[in-house]
């Protein structure tokens, strides 16, 4: 899915939500429990009350991976079931050295290889571009940069400052010399509001996807005034907000209805771009 | 394996080799093909030639993932065959908000719930200490922080200065107040002697895990002069230079007589702080 598309699913949807599918088996309803793959049948179920009031979906691959093959199958099998009209994303957050990263993309984008083939990956840049380049060759793939982060201790090394600013902005700065913004997406996280100001400084026009809405305490309102651009420029990501909206039978209809709540604001938002 | 039991292992083989296990299924031996799990095969053979003459393994996640379910099923079937004189690292360079690095410690750590239960994971620094503290908090098991990478770009981030010194005295110097050094290590590329003394600076006793032996140009002798402390302190890994040593029948015996000609060098340099 290219950038226009996106757009264009954005404003048919009149939705910038991403959901994340960061599913923990030991909190999904019980009854599922029953099924062959628990994880599989709650994700279907959370996508098919979802899918027309949001653009993308993404998985978190440690969700998966703590849960051996069993959780590795759950991923393929979840990837499968992603809707074309929505962005795919893979949150893996890899980065190693060439040869490493080139095989972190075939896991992710080549399904010949590994039967999966998200359009969208999270990449870590400690290592620099050698680990990124890997990705970037995958035509028809967006690479998504970890620049600011939601978490608290993001402040250890991205908050730090150097002659060029802070590590967040050096590392958006080289990014921007590495791919164009129909390539490459940053991840600013929802709690990081102060900075959205210094980030649309360096990068006007890229796509930003943003976590930390929801459990993580960010503000919709807040994260649209500094970081919408003129085709929205945002995916905003919710997860436990949504898929643990009820453990009850219903837990599908209750994330519909907090995706519903979310899917509102943003209309109201994309309002005073598109309109 | 603690760190005594480490040292012991150094002291009794004469070695510090780290086996990189960054097993390629398109590079091995064609006839190895015929078998239900190629890569663990070819895994175990080389473990068997060899695990008398190193201290640790050391599967890089990537090349089992590009492969998918079977992919995954090689990684665990792999981890069961790592003899437990034999410290056995995951190669993994993961890390994500407190929650996500949870399940990426039971995806390595918590055989339970992965069928795996590595003795350590290498992990990456970008998003702070609440990333790392999930993986720290398994008790009897090894967190190895990047640091300062083998790779070209590694300059692009880990260079830069902050009114601290680089990015990467930063990190070590920010990381040695998390754990201690029976707990973490940290990874510097062989590739980086001209560092190596300021990180002996920052961290005389951890041990260091130093990749880029061999494929990636480092000098064993170079390392050893700036990194050896007083019992060791060094891992030092080896992938491609020792695993592809033949593509032949002989494969396995091959790949001894390369691990010989380096264990033979690092006797010497024991010999210098053990005698």
């Amino acid at each position: 899915m290219n950038r226009q598309q996106l757009t264009e699913q954005i404003n048919r949807k009149k939705s910038f939500l991403c959901i994340g599918l960061d599913t923990d088996i030991t909190l999904i309803p019980k009854f599922l429990l029953d099924h062959e793959d628990p994880v599989l049948e709650f994700n279907k179920r959370i996508i098919g009350a979802t899918h027309d009031l949001c653009v993308a979906y993404k998985p978190n691959s440690a969700f998966y991976e703590s849960r051996g093959l069993a959780g590795w199958q759950s991923l393929i099998n979840t990837w499968k079931h992603i809707p074309k009209d929505c962005l795919s994303i893979i949150d893996a957050k890899r980065g190693d050295i060439g040869n490493t990263s080139t095989m972190y993309a075939k896991a992710f984008f080549d399904k010949t290889a590994s039967g999966m083939s998200f359009d969208a990956i999270t990449v870590a840049p400690y290592m620099g571009i050698d680990s990124i380049q890997p990705f970037l060759d995958f035509e028809n793939k967006w690479v998504i940069l970890l620049v600011l982060t939601s978490n608290n201790s993001s402040k250890d090394f991205q908050l730090t400052e150097n002659t060029d600013g802070h590590l967040f902005e050096t590392v958006i700065k080289k990014a921007n010399t590495w791919a164009d913004d129909d390539k490459l997406m940053y991840v600013v996280g929802a709690t990081r509001t102060e900075e959205f100001k210094i980030i649309r400084k360096h990068a006007p026009n890229h796509f930003l996807l943003v976590p930390g809405l929801g459990a993580q305490g960010g503000s919709l309102r807040e994260v649209c005034k500094y970081g919408l651009t003129k085709d929205c420029g945002l995916l905003v990501n919710a997860s436990r907000s949504i898929i643990y909206a009820s453990n009850g039978e219903n837990f599908a209809q209750e994330a519909r209805k907090e995706v519903l709540k979310i899917q509102k604001e943003m209309a109201i938002e994309l309002n005073r771009i598109f309109s």
